[in-house]
Order: C-alpha cells, then structure tokens, then sequence
C-alpha cells in the first residue's frame, strides 16, 4: 500500500501507540515512524523491538517535520506536551490524539494548535489491561470503533485522509461531537469501569468473606468485574478527574436506580424485579445482533466465562 | 464406569438439570433417569431428545423409587415441591438441589424431609444464559465449583457419594455452611449482578443517549454488565428475594464506597482515585493465579471481549 502518511511522529509509546507503529509498518500506511517517550527505558525498548524507525528525547524533536503527531499520553499531560510541540509543527500536518475523553483534551490542546495545523480529536475504543511499549499488537483495532470529533470549520480532506489510516488498520470510523463523544463514554465505559472498582474493593474489605473465596469463587460474576478493574490506574484516574460531569451525571442516576432496586428487595416485591430483569435481557440481544459480541476466539478466557452469565 | 446411583429424578428439567442428565449419561454414572417437569412442553421435549427415559406430569411419581432426587427448580418453587414429593420418597434415598441461595432452600425443603432421607443442599457455580431442556450439555460443570451445605450431622457416607457423581461430572467440591454460602455468593455473584442490571437499566433510560449508540460503543466495559444482566429474570427474582439480608449487606458497603469515589471524583482528588484502581489490581491477579480465568477458547465472545479491560 502506498503510505498514508510520509512521517508518523508518535508521542507515548505504549499499547495504543506501539499497536498503531505494528498496524502502520505491516500495512505500509507510513514511510517513516518516529516516537518519544518519557521514560529512558520506553524509548530504549521502542528502538529495540523494531517499534519506531527512531526515537528523540523531547517531544519537540519527534514532531520537527512529521506529517501526523499522535498524542498517546495520559489526558491530564495533554496540554503541557501541546505547549511543547506547537512551536515546532510543519505546516499543513495533522495532529491527533487517542484519549478516553474529548471536551478536556480539547480544551488542553487547541489553544496551542498553529495556524495551518489540523487538529483531529479522536478516540480508539480499544485497549487491553496490559500497557507499555512491548504490549502492542497489529490487530487491536480490527472492527473496532475508532471515534473522531473534529472542531467546527476542521478541513475535510484531513480528516478523510486520519479516517483511511485508521480504517487501513481495521478499525471502523464515526463522527460525534467532544460533548456527546463524553457522555456516550461515560455511560458505556467510564461508570461501568468506576462501579466494578468500586465492587472489587468493597470484596476486597469483607474480612467475613477471606480473599481466597472471593478469588476462588469469582467465576459467578464477579470476575468480570475485576477483568474490568484490571485496567491502568493513572489513564482511569484521568478519565474520571476529566470527564466529571457526564460521569457524575450517570452516577446520580444510578444509584437513584439501583435505590429503587434496593428497595424491592428490601419490600420484597418480586414483580418489580423480575420486570426490571426482563427488560435488561432486551439490550443484550441489541448487542449481539449489533455484532459487538462475536464468535472468534477470546484470549485468556475460559469456556466457562460464558457460563457465569446465570450463575448463582 | 459402575452407576453411582440406580435411579435419578430430576425435578424441573431446564439448563442445569439438563446437563447434569447429558454427562450422568455420557459417563454412565445413573442406570435410570427420570424426570418432571411442570410444562407438558418441556417433559415432551425433555423425551424427545432423550434427556430422561421417562418423564411423569407430577413430581410425586417421578421421585416415587429414585435413589437420588434432585431439585432443579427456582429456588421460590422449592416449598412446595418439598412437601409434594416427601410422602414418596425411598427410604435411604437423597435429596439434593442446585439453587443459588442455601439458607432458604434449607428452611423450605428440611422440615419435609422424612427421618432416613438424606437432604444434602448444593450449589454447582454453572450456567449459561440460555435455559430450557434443549439448553444443556455434557460439559457444563467441567472444572467448575460444586458447592454442598450438608446440615449438622449429615451422613458422611451420603455426602461423600453425592461429592463422586458431581466430581465424576467433571466439577470441583467444597462445603461450607448454608449462611456463609450465602455470604460468599452475594458478594461474588448476587450483588456483581444487581448492579450489572441497574447499570444496564440506565442506559436504557438515558434519552439523550440513543440505544444504538449504548448497543455499538458496549465494547468499552458495558458490555460485560449486559453479558451478566442476560440471565434469567424468574431465577434472579427469586435469589435477591430469598438472600435478602447478605445482598442488602452487601449493597450498603457497595453504596458507601461508590459515594467516597464518587465524592474523588467531585473534589477532583486524584491520588484518592489512582490509590483505589492500583489496589483493585491485586485481586484481578488473584483471580488469574487462582485459575479462575483461563485461556481455553471461551463461546461467544471476540478477541476484542478482553480489550474493553482498559478502553475508555
């Protein structure tokens, strides 16, 4: 394939940003792939694996004449290496970035965007709980949704142009607004992920209940939560510290709803449950047809992981 | 392989009892097994497919000379089967069952057990979310946790016979109390699923939100909840009902602690948040340690399904 890309410039390199460098350099998408990390040791490791084609001590250095930066850093250092690369931008280059939350990421990176740089907001939902520069992999974002929110007035052909890459790598494009791609998130990803922290850790507190059984009995439920709570905690720290109030919003509703819930139990009124209950099953069905959830092989699952869906 | 017991009677015919018919039968482990079930549908299914040589319309004749009983019915019916089978029940005979909550099947089935019949509570840590005689097969319990809660004084020689045929099945034992039983599940099973179905209830309440949306971006951790909210309402209606005090225990803490995140969150207290999420970890790698989460191909799920861990 004839590259997409003449320079990709990727700052961060871990899971995101190495399976993009994989993706890229098996597909052709870019002739030359260059990275920066904080870390000494990162940097060492990218060059060493193959990852990037070279690797600069700053970020300043790693953007000097790139045609498309990728900001693959925690959302809370967005702003500080946008005020650091914006000096050295080459005009008419693309930058992105892969962050779980937009509005914020926004508002730390487009007041530093040069005249004549296009700046395209974006969002791969894919990861795994594993991070660093070795634990990258081609095919993290086939069929997988990589989200975009341009700005108002964002210059088409630049866009169309990040969409190829992306969707050369497998993944399938969609356009929303930063507002609309935050609540979206907070209702699918981020209060999910805060409600199975928050049950991991009240399992991790019962002293009634020994650690033992709660691992050795985890199948029936539970394990699901903590494969969700497994993931990084500074990238969720940030997730939740930026994206407040759409997952504060979505909290209130919940515990308004899981109040109610309570309450039935509490009252014993099996009709309210066993309707409620029936009108989950609906948007399950929702998914599978949607092909969210698919019959190809899971790695580090058991047969059994589909079983702990009735378990008791 | 000697048949363990003569005859079997299995009382409702649906997932577990279904399977339990399959791997008896492809392991040769009962000489006879009949069943009831209270839908004509179901017996005429459950015979035509070859689940039990015989079926009855009551479960009287059914359990009427059968070795082992097994109460296969939600945990709400197990009264009243109780007191319709004890007068036709064969002296030595055992009675088990496989609900999800123990101190209520205990109180609803012991005091209709007649003096001679072993009742030995049990709890296989199993299922899928179909249901339904043709829902069954053979490996179901297959590396799996079969829990029993045999009461003081149990006959040891009972018990142990009963431990072989579920060990023969190809699944795990281990006793404790009916009271801790409960304990354990709400915290590993019960409570993880009540939330599961609240957060699945909001989404599908939030107008803003559209469900299509909820349904295409699931794969970012939400997807695992509706997984777990897919189960069956009548069996879940009847688990919260009948483990009241060990769930509502459990959500209180659950509550408590989400406020003093959600309370981070608000305050903007990031250290609190990255403190909470790298503790959530340890349990995750407990989990793995432990066995519980391993890497045979799992049914139903996409390579993707272990990505949402760390998705934004």
């Amino acid at each position: 394939m004839t590259p997409i890309y003449d320079r990709v410039a990727l700052i961060g390199l871990g899971l995101i940003a190495g399976s993009m460098a994989i993706a890229m350099r098996e597909q052709g998408l870019a002739r030359e792939i260059v990275g920066h990390a904080r870390s000494a040791e990162t940097r060492r490791v990218a060059l060493e694996i193959g990852l990037v084609d070279r690797v600069f001590e700053t970020a300043a250095e790693a953007v000097a004449g790139a045609d498309l930066i990728v900001l693959a850093v925690p959302v809370g250092a967005m702003a500080a290496v946008a005020e650091e690369i914006a000096p050295h931008l080459k005009p008419g280059a693309t930058v992105t970035d892969v962050g779980s939350v937009k509005q914020a990421v926004v508002s730390a990176v487009a007041p530093h965007i040069p005249e004549g740089v296009h700046f395209i907001p974006g969002h791969p939902l894919a990861g795994t709980e594993h991070s660093g520069p070795r634990s990258g992999f081609a095919t993290l974002f086939r069929n997988r949704w990589w989200l975009f929110a341009p700005l108002p007035g964002a210059d088409e052909a630049a866009i169309r142009r990040l969409e190829g890459l992306v969707e050369a790598m497998g993944a399938k494009t969609e356009r929303m607004d930063a507002a609309h791609h935050d609540l979206v998130l907070a209702v699918t990803s981020h209060t999910p992920h805060l409600i199975a922290y928050t049950m991991v850790g009240v399992a991790d507190h019962l002293k009634r209940v020994t650690e033992s059984e709660v691992v050795q009995y985890s199948a029936a439920g539970f394990r699901d939560f903590t494969r969700i709570a497994a993931s990084d905690p500074t990238m969720w720290r940030d997730v939740f510290l930026q994206n407040k109030d759409a997952v504060l919003d979505i909290l209130g509703r919940f515990t308004e709803e899981l109040f109610v819930l309570q309450r039935a139990i509490r009252m014993g009124d099996g009709d309210h449950l066993f309707d409620y209950f029936t009108r989950t099953r609906a948007i399950r069905r929702g998914i599978i047809e949607a092909g969210q959830d698919t019959s190809a092989p899971d790695f580090g699952r058991s047969q059994t992981a589909a079983e702990q869906k009735a378990e008791g």
